[in-house]
């Protein structure tokens, strides 16, 4: 399938506002978006470095899969994307290739993009993204 | 400082060769160098996916780094990478901007790549690496 790069990779922090502090004035990066998922229970920041986003998670549930996932490993990186053209069909090819799916079909993500979630059980332990941004209707 | 890309993700896997498998058969990349780092006790294997390497590291040793860390997080994504330019100089700015350094001066890492860490107490746990490739002198 070959995707075209990695479209971001979304690491789990406990205090979003101190992490968008560390992206910016240490690392030197610019915080150009800030979202709420409300179904994801996650507060989000957004960084850009060359082709890939940063995504910062914080949870505002701990009942939520970043509340979960900090509680068990802590901090750190929670996902891995990466930028596919035609969403449906790779998830098919991936699918026919043993991999187990979290979304059998693409859903709605943060900033518009379609996205849909491998399980890590058939990807080495890395919860693995494919998103597609698809071209306005 | 802003890197000017990901340079890679480091991930940590338990079986080298089933890995490069469901990266080549699954995702379709294509695995460029294989490469054992004896003083970190991993075996790595390249890929490329747009500006960013994918690095999978297998722990030849369990007292090792990776050996270590699979005991206690299991597989997953192990490190990030940031491309700098004058690392040199990056370091020095993460340490005045309080960051904890791994490496107080760079090393040699794989690729012939200039590299250091930052220790993931200051990185919001993300074990960050800063690498240059310098021009042949």
């Amino acid at each position: 399938m070959i995707p075209t790069h990695i479209e971001h990779i979304g690491i789990a922090v406990k205090d979003l506002e101190a992490s968008i502090k560390y992206y910016e004035d240490t690392l030197g990066m610019k915080c150009y978006a800030i979202e709420e998922v409300k179904d994801q229970k996650v507060k989000t920041a957004f960084f850009k470095v060359g082709q890939t986003k940063i995504e910062l998670l914080e949870s505002t549930d701990p009942s939520g899969p970043i509340g979960k996932f900090i509680e068990k490993k802590g901090e750190g990186m929670h996902h891995m994307a990466f930028a596919v053209n035609n969403i449906e069909e790779k998830l098919q090819t991936v699918k026919e290739r043993g991999v187990r799916l979290i979304n059998e079909t693409p859903r709605k993500g943060a900033e518009g993009l379609q996205i849909a979630f491998l399980h890590p059980k058939s990807t080495n332990g890395v919860l693995t993204e494919l998103c597609e941004k698809k071209e306005e209707q």
